[in-house]
């Protein structure tokens, strides 16, 4: 038999908390989408009243199956919840239900609120039967509540009561501080549910400023709770809210819970989870994080030689998911660790089938190697290794030849005296019977972005290239790295770029130099091969 | 009553199998020694005899208080542990503990290493008795203990026992895939400490694949394992190891471990924790994770206006623990009344003293957050953050004006057709009543370093300083770390250059700038500029 486990994403409240994220409206209608097509349960959408953006938001709520929720707090003291204008303009967003945060812990009714422990118990009770008189389906965030059970249990457990009485649908047991411990999470809803609320009303709200917001929720559902409030990509105050994304691959791929729950996530919307995560860090313009459980572009990279050779017999042998289960996808990092079997099995994921033994497999590793120790590192710049292996296998068209580059960058003053830099580019290619050049020049002053020699270049190489430019017009440089590997005399420049185009895919490239214009370069143009390999463009005649 | 728990510090090894890390011999001498200072029982340097670097790492291995390991596997099949080349080059690395990972799961031993069950248990056991005869403190990795204990019971345990009845002072249990949660965990190793291996003899390894790595750590201590295995920052395969850095602070500062629980770790060096953790991104040129635990900028970052108005009452109604245990500090946007006591303890730092509400204070201060929300980073660059403070000061020497500069960086071919890259720089300063314009250029083939326009700028910057070229002799560039800040359109270039003289003196400065040319050169400027306050140069006239 299983039993029903609720999602309440709060990406768009507790997430909006986070440290230098600062949602539009817009934006905000876009992840309420995005969450609503992965299937979550409840979407809080914000604090009404509380700031334009989220007043904006209920104006316009998307329609979305999930339900939509508006956040607030219980009544203050001193006036009747009808009188109460805070939370009248939580109830004037006209959400089918609404979640109220209130005190549990007698410390912060007497430090915070600074009133007698009854009256915050009083005010709870007032403000849900309010609700009920409303209508609406209502949600309990028991601020501090581990933190005040521990301090004083037959209080905080008052302070629940008091809304479960008048109906809230859900008791919400929050560790707002982060702080607590599993054991702790498990014994204390434990007691909970003794005390006479069922874990079908309880949910868990976690922070993850011992690493164990995750832990904590899982902890919580063991014990018997069957909801969990969390956000995309683990978004949230301080060290963030539980990552929903490493939480619902768990609960429907893993047991103890995968038998014995259900959510209203398929097995369909959990493919698109990884899309999902890449998305919310695009709007926030956030490099996504590689080791991410489940999502990370490092998730199912297998870097040891040992690890590879077995992965190729079996990938159970070191995957305790199929990557594909959740959109990712597996990958043999080329590295000087690696073997033979490493690279088969590497070659294969790019389309190109190696007989064991084959000669040109070592000479490959050959050159990998000896590249690597010149400050190459072919680990993340997979485009780059596929290029130099199609290389030795006699399969990279050459599409053009490079005759030359120029770059020069200059700062001075312009004739008004302001200081200005410039940068310029010119790059000229032989591409079939053709010689293009091609120029780029920027303008700036020192806090301009998007400037520079290597910008100057990349343009001027994307302007021009003959028959193959259509190849080209939906790529995009979308991140740039640059390292100093050695030292002293020995230090070279590595450069490593991503890019990506408008299919979606997105690939890496590297260059290595003593010059970081010339390690620029030729990343670039192993970026645009690669592009042009993957579309089979044709060779210019 | 205390028992001892052991921490075991795996960021060379596991650490190094991050996709994107690879570290240099140098790299890993200066890791072992912050893993040193912080107080880890033991550091596992790598495997010696599988790779160049980590055979040199051994054959110079710092002198360390915690123990120094070789990590290598149990012999193969068909020879003598004696006979074993392999197993030969880790016990030749001459360090006192030596772990060998091997064989746990029925399914590996079949799929991956195709031997019969008992001959890879006889395998264990021989390895385990030429250790001991050998005098080594030995370990045991029992790789995919969990999986294969899930599998095969009585197999698993029978491959523990096979090390332990030889003597091995630790049999660890390898959480190999990261799949297995806290729950599985727990129960497993109680069966283990049931079978007959004390808890005393048994460390945990576990990978964070579910996000559970920590948790996992810590279920196992409560069942009653004894050691920890981990990186820095959570580096390693795939999602990464159990992060030490968030472990170390939960054990010691949290129930129910700190109270029951002795580690090697003082009190004192957790206040260097966010260093070592800053440390390693800097050697890595990695992105600090801002919402790391314990160590991440936004760790104890009070956003919510109710928690920071709540905080300035009583710190403790908003966070777990104090901040500065940890060595970070609490961040609450909108009151710079902490921020004050800090710049004067960085300016007393720097020899200059300024009084309490000194406006002065509070004018420095929003220079340094305009100019960090530029994508300055005064953090390390601690020599530029001196040059801004003393600016606003009134501090300052005016030792020359740079008219302009300009760079050309070119690739072409030469007279014999070979391809060369060269690069050039003309500055123009004005130093006193001189206008002195030097020029510096260097011809080189991809492969060679010290070459590019900015080396080319460096040097022609310190070509001639007119009067103040004897004060500059002995300056030379050590590093150069570029990154990019921000995205898209708003993305920019930060340049950390550190620096260092004759003296021994080492410093960094910054420079941000669209322009990566730009941004270097104000960095060198920085440079320039430090060393003349440092010597109490003239300004010239």
């Amino acid at each position: 038999m299983t039993a029903r486990l609720f999602l309440y994403d709060t990406t768009l409240r507790d997430g909006a908390q986070t440290q230098g994220v600062q949602f539009t409206t817009a934006e905000k209608t876009r992840i309420a989408n995005i969450l609503d097509a992965l299937g979550l349960d409840y979407i809080e959408g914000g604090w009404p009243g509380a700031n334009p953006t989220d007043s904006d938001f209920f104006d316009a709520a998307p329609q979305t199956r999930a339900t939509m929720t508006a956040f607030g707090m219980t009544k203050r003291s001193g006036r009747s919840a009808d009188n109460d204008d805070v939370l009248a303009a939580v109830l004037n967003a006209n959400t089918p239900a609404v979640c109220l945060v209130g005190k549990s812990h007698e410390f912060h009714v007497r430090t915070a609120l600074g009133i007698p422990l009854d009256e915050n118990v009083e005010n709870i009770r007032a403000s849900f039967a309010h609700l009920k008189a409303k209508g609406r389906e209502a949600l309990f965030d028991a601020e501090h509540f581990f933190d005040g059970y521990r301090a004083d249990p037959a209080y905080a457990l008052a302070c629940l009561h008091a809304a479960h009485g008048e109906g809230a649908r859900w008791i919400v047991l929050c560790d707002t501080n982060g702080g607590t411990l599993p054991g702790e999470v498990r014994a204390t809803i434990e007691a909970v549910i003794q005390s006479g609320i069922p874990g079908e009303n309880l949910g868990i709200h976690t922070h993850d400023d011992t690493g164990h917001a995750v832990a904590n929720s899982l902890a919580a559902v063991e014990a018997g709770a069957r909801q969990i409030q969390g956000t995309l990509n683990g978004l949230g105050e301080r060290c963030g809210n539980a990552n929903l994304v490493t939480l619902i691959p768990t609960l429907l791929l893993k047991e103890p819970f995968a038998s014995r729950l259900q959510t209203n996530v398929t097995e369909d919307a959990l493919k698109g989870l990884l899309k999902a995560s890449r998305t919310l860090d695009d709007i926030l313009n956030r490099v996504p994080a590689k080791q991410a459980p489940y999502v990370g572009h490092s998730a199912f990279a297998h870097k040891a030689g040992l690890h590879a050779s077995a992965i190729a017999k079996d990938p159970s042998t070191y995957e305790h998911v199929d990557p594909a289960s959740v959109g990712n996808s597996r990958i043999v990092p080329m590295s000087n660790q690696a073997g033979q079997s490493n690279l088969r099995q590497r070659l294969r994921e790019a389309g190109i089938e190696v007989e064991a033994n084959d000669p040109r497999l070592s000479r490959i590793l050959d050159t990998v190697k000896e590249r690597e120790a010149k400050g190459y590192a072919y680990d993340t710049a997979q485009a780059s290794f596929e290029l130099l292996a199609r290389d030795a296998l006699g399969l990279l068209p050459r599409y053009f030849d490079v005759e030359r580059y120029r770059v020069i960058s200059e700062r001075r003053r312009n004739a008004k005296g302001q200081v200005v830099t410039v940068s310029e580019a010119v790059v000229t290619i032989q591409i079939g019977a053709k010689r293009i050049t091609s120029f780029h020049e920027n303008h700036h002053t020192p806090d301009e972005g998007d400037a520079g020699p290597v910008h100057a270049l990349s343009r001027a190489l994307a302007a021009d290239l003959g028959p193959l430019q259509g190849y080209i017009e939906d790529m995009r440089l979308t991140d740039f790295a640059v390292r100093i590997v050695g030292s002293g005399t020995e230090a070279v420049t590595r450069v490593v770029i991503d890019s990506e185009d408008d299919t979606g895919r997105q690939w890496t490239t590297v260059g290595v130099s003593g010059n970081i214009i010339d390690a620029s370069f030729d990343a670039l143009i192993d970026a645009i091969t690669w592009k042009l390999v993957q579309d089979d463009a044709p060779v210019p005649a």
